[in-house]
């Protein structure tokens, strides 16, 4: 193998070296390991990532958004597949907080997607960001950049949910689609009220379903390109993939595209410095200390405000 | 006015102290106004949670949630004439987590609810969570500390949406309402990967659609009570909130319900702790230096991890 052999002539590689390298080389089991690192927040994520970051910067990413049964799935998988025909590599990230309860088996569950599994040009991962202290945020961006090192042009980020998933994705997302569907009904409405604010591009899906000129109509007020696709029959994509196509092409030519960059680096940076102090002081304080303090509020016998003054008064800081 | 007399007798209060025996004075607009500081992560609201937190730890908070169409609220404003008939006080949080982006328009529109705002007994707020940076936890955390203070002894905490909000609700509410609907079709699979694991009561509302017991049979498996509601037409609420009373009992009387407390402090002592340590950090390395390494990082010609180490070490930290 290139690797061993690399292994003899350069001296011995830290594992974090290697790992970047077959990412690099779009080593699929690679990606995976690093993700997985990256979900358990292990710290050799960080090391993997710190060799890839001058490798990213290249990826497009489209957040996918809307309700449980608005046929999200089978949507990416459709453009997926028209992105692939025009030579586009692709990656899918599906975010899915609740599965820290069961372990993820949605994934398993989707038995369209496994066309692309055998596809060499899609990455397709879960995200369960299991490490949940701190922001999902952050591991999302992270395995977005591992994706975007490794070569995939279009991540596709789905949800699953509405609400603060939402909003964390549509902050790191370059194009944030939102599904509807011509059941979605009352929903509409509460979505008028937030989440479509989010949107950069609008997708009536199921739209050879009864009410969706109706629908089509109402929405035409909220600014943002509305297109009408059937994922399950496969019409309405290539329209939807143009879309998505067009905006990124305006936002690389737009005047805040710099701008974005530099908001999302200073959140990440802030993010890791963040992650790297709360380490140091449970380390400096001890779990025991911890604990002690954290019985003492839960009896009354002091506050979380006073105990907090208290101990980063002791450690200094 | 016994405040301005009060203030004469013993000198002048800081606003913290004014605010604080306002709010256990069970007054409404200060109440409010504290809501809005905690949703705007404005340092005062935890001067007055410090003052109020002694006269925590007595609230039951019942988590609800379910995906938008469920008719939570619907479901809630029955729960709530239901404990008012039984002489409870009644907070209720709305998590909205989409609203920075629309200012929050949603509690407005529930004509329903509007009855409970002339009950003095009953207390409604929706939480916006508009600084984000942090979790939303945190903020649900402290709201429900001051409707406890405030001596709501049932505070009912809606999430808009399924995804981290659920997962971040669960953590904090003793009882979790998982509501579904014999609609939710393709949902119900879905959620028994995930959702359907932080229930501790499940809740088949709009039970009288076709389809009800067919959902009831299949939900046989899951381990949690199952009721069945009509809230639009207040059938079923009685057991329900029976129901909720009885899952209260089983955790006062419960070995895990001290360590519940301890944890709960733990989580929240340890945000405090970051909170603080960030907004010190930031201070400490003023805005120009944080966007200068932000720019750097955009450029790639430093990466995040770098930037972080290095600031940190400069920090002496």
């Amino acid at each position: 193998m290139a690797k061993s052999l690399d292994r003899q002539t350069k001296g011995r590689k830290s594992l974090a070296d290697e790992l970047a390298e077959a990412v690099l080389e779009k080593n699929v089991r690679a990606a995976g390991r690093v993700l997985s690192l990256i979900d358990d927040r292990d710290p050799l994520a960080k090391a993997v990532l710190k060799r890839l970051y001058a490798h990213t910067g290249n990826a497009h990413i489209v957040g996918i958004t809307g309700s449980a049964g608005a046929g999200k799935s089978t949507l990416i998988d459709c453009i997926t597949t028209e992105l692939r025909r025009r030579k586009k590599e692709v990656g899918i990230l599906t975010v899915d907080p609740t599965s820290p309860f069961s372990g993820g088996a949605l994934l398993g569950d989707r038995i369209r997607m496994r066309d692309h599994f055998l596809d060499q040009g899609v990455f397709i991962r879960s995200l369960a960001t299991r490490g949940s202290h701190g922001g999902l945020s952050g591991a999302i961006y992270e395995a977005a950049q591992l994706l975007d090192a490794m070569g995939k042009e279009y991540i596709l980020l789905e949800t699953i949910g509405i609400g603060q998933d939402q909003v964390e994705v549509s902050r790191i997302a370059h194009t944030v689609l939102v599904i509807v569907t011509p059941e979605s009904g009352d929903e509409i409405q509460a979505m008028k009220a937030g989440v479509l604010e989010i949107a950069h591009l609008l997708v009536i899906n199921k739209a050879d379903l009864a009410g969706t000129e109706e629908l089509f109509l109402k929405l035409g007020d909220v600014g943002v390109p509305v297109f009408k696709t059937s994922a399950t029959k496969s019409e309405g994509i290539t329209a939807l993939v143009d879309g998505i196509v067009e905006h990124r092409a305006e936002l690389l030519a737009g005047a805040n595209h710099k701008q974005r960059a530099v908001e999302l680096s200073r959140n990440q940076l802030l993010e890791l410095i963040q992650d790297a102090l709360v380490l140091k002081i449970r380390k400096k304080m001890g779990e025991s200390s911890v604990e002690r303090w954290a019985q003492k509020i839960a009896n009354r016998e002091s506050d979380p405000y006073t105990a907090a003054e208290t101990i980063l008064g002791k450690l200094g800081f």
